[in-house]
């Protein structure tokens, strides 16, 4: 017998779930025994071996929490990581990062690396590619062999286990809000395509703000960016025109590296900030904070995301036998930090 | 026999070297077969367990580099660690981060962690608190072990090990001369106290630039700061009242957040960069690029130096018949990057 078996293949010939055969053998109560002696007997007969996360599952509790992100040049994940370092800290647990470069392959590799008895469970923000390619075995595999998984800010629907969103929407209908209140009403936006969750959110919060106040939204006002996570030669070209050919009297941006390089472009066309076009960017970071003048920004509280998503996983670990399978959704609210960028409202 | 038996002391019973002791346990063809067998039967009459850094190098290659730093809020460390991960994928090593949080504990728990099974070597930037309390006994451990590390950027002296550094003195003499060749002659410096071994090195830069025209140095132009990790409130206010006390033409600080939080205690004392006061930081990233004046910076090449020490680690995991147990120190060049916080200089 040479075809390798799988935890899926005796669940598929034993006409069981993949739960329950990794219940059954790692000789977990929750099944009866009659079936746990049927399935070991088959996985014996035919010499399965369990991997590596089976195998750590049944050794030892690391106390890790394994962390995998896209990247850490933005300041938000950054500031998640703090966040989870904090909470982690504070109950005794340690914490590995891993990056997956945004890469789906990375992120599959990083995944069977820390399963492979480094950690208990996981705190994820999907890469780009693996929701271009929607594929998520690799999740689906680690929560079926009973590690935990917090999903959050890139999250994706359909895995069996709980979130940690902010609230995207909202957040940027806040700061869409705040430059209508203040007269704007030439608002454009710099955002992503659809399929990075977070983008196509914040442009429904955009969007969402004009329909409030019966304001008609120039499609021309919409630039939709592929790459959000760095600020390329081509993306900043694409904002240069953007902002050339759009009469604008406000600007939002998903993100901080837009935000200041459009200030820049402003400037040199002899624009000011916030006399001629207000500016309000999601994420506050080091860049919105430090230019001149600073950048009214939506906070993500990217640490109480960390220490929230760290405490849900946390519990779970250490309580497993709450563990009902029922998984949330929790939101971390945003809120608008008003700085030098946008114009004061006469309240 | 109560007492512990560690590979030290039964190189101190045996009178032989501690990695003796590890090459025989691991049957090494290095150690005469006389010697490996009188260890190995001492090991066992005393009931020798070796620890799990000894049965992970017996066990496995992990093919994984673990990396340990004092924070990742600096954009430097990430560009460091993008360096490290470019390095890796191109020799199929995958990487681990854990954080210290500049605290002795929590580097000595993660060096165990990751020491145990996890990854085959170590890239380190030494905490701030490792750094105080001289306490270096982590990493004597694991490098006796067998698990090559390198150090980079805030590194120690005494431990067997390579280093990859950037010229410090050089770059803060670049900075600081530039200055000078641009007219400046009251240039301030914004540094750390000496033991966080970069500020005390790029103080040195500060004074040999100034020594090479004859310049005098005012003692009260060097402000050194105790925390140069973070911009905090005590932080700002000495930043403030050493800007308001002395009568500066040029600054040079050692870290970005430093210069422009500089850079608005200036504006807001209605003078004029550079025309008034140049400013000079050390360190390349997104702040000083995207100010307004952007910032001239000393680029400390951070991506360049990760490729460079995992590419030595990589080189050591591969072929350890060539450690002949010697160990260098390879130095990144910096470079100046021009920008719009200095004045042209008349070449």
């Amino acid at each position: 017998m040479k075809r390798k078996l799988t935890l899926k293949s005796i669940a598929k010939e034993m006409d069981v779930s993949i739960s329950t055969v990794s219940k059954a053998l790692r000789d977990s109560p929750e099944i009866s025994e009659e079936t746990r002696e049927k399935i070991k007997a088959y996985a014996k007969l035919y010499n399965y071996k369990p991997n590596n996360i089976a195998l750590s599952l049944k050794n030892r509790k690391t106390n890790t929490i394994g962390v995998i992100i896209p990247q850490i040049v933005h300041h938000f994940f950054t500031t998640v990581i703090r966040g989870i370092e904090a909470e982690a800290r504070e109950n005794n647990y340690n914490v590995i990062i891993c990056l997956s470069n945004n890469d789906f392959d990375k992120e599959v590799l990083n995944m069977e690396l820390l399963a492979n008895g480094s950690t208990d469970g996981f705190i994820l923000s999907v890469s780009k590619e693996t929701m271009q390619k929607e594929d998520y075995h690799h999740l689906n595999e680690v929560i079926e062999q009973g590690m935990p998984v917090v999903m959050f800010d890139r999250v994706v629907e359909g895995i069996p286990c709980d979130r940690v969103l902010i609230n995207d929407t909202q957040g940027a209908k806040k700061g869409v809000t705040h430059m209508i209140r203040s007269g704007c009403r030439k608002i454009g936006i710099i955002t992503s395509e659809d399929y990075v969750s977070v983008g196509r959110l914040r442009t429904e919060g955009y969007l969402d703000a004009h329909d409030d106040f019966g304001i008609e939204v120039d499609e021309n006002r919409i630039l939709k960016l592929d790459n959000i996570d760095d600020l390329d030669e081509s993306a900043k070209k694409r904002i240069k025109t953007f902002i050339e050919n759009n009469d604008l009297d406000g600007l939002f941006t998903v993100n901080e590296l837009f935000a200041v390089y459009a200030a820049r472009v402003i400037a040199k066309a002899g624009k000011t900030v916030p006399d001629d076009i207000s500016i309000v960017c999601f994420t506050d970071g080091e860049l919105s904070e430090h230019m001149m003048p600073s950048i009214t920004a939506v906070s993500q509280h990217g640490e109480e995301m960390g220490r929230k998503a760290a405490s849900i996983l946390i519990n779970k670990l250490e309580r497993p036998e709450d563990e009902t399978e029922e998984y949330g959704t929790s939101y971390i609210e945003t809120s608008l930090i008003e700085r030098e960028s946008t114009r004061k409202l006469n309240r």
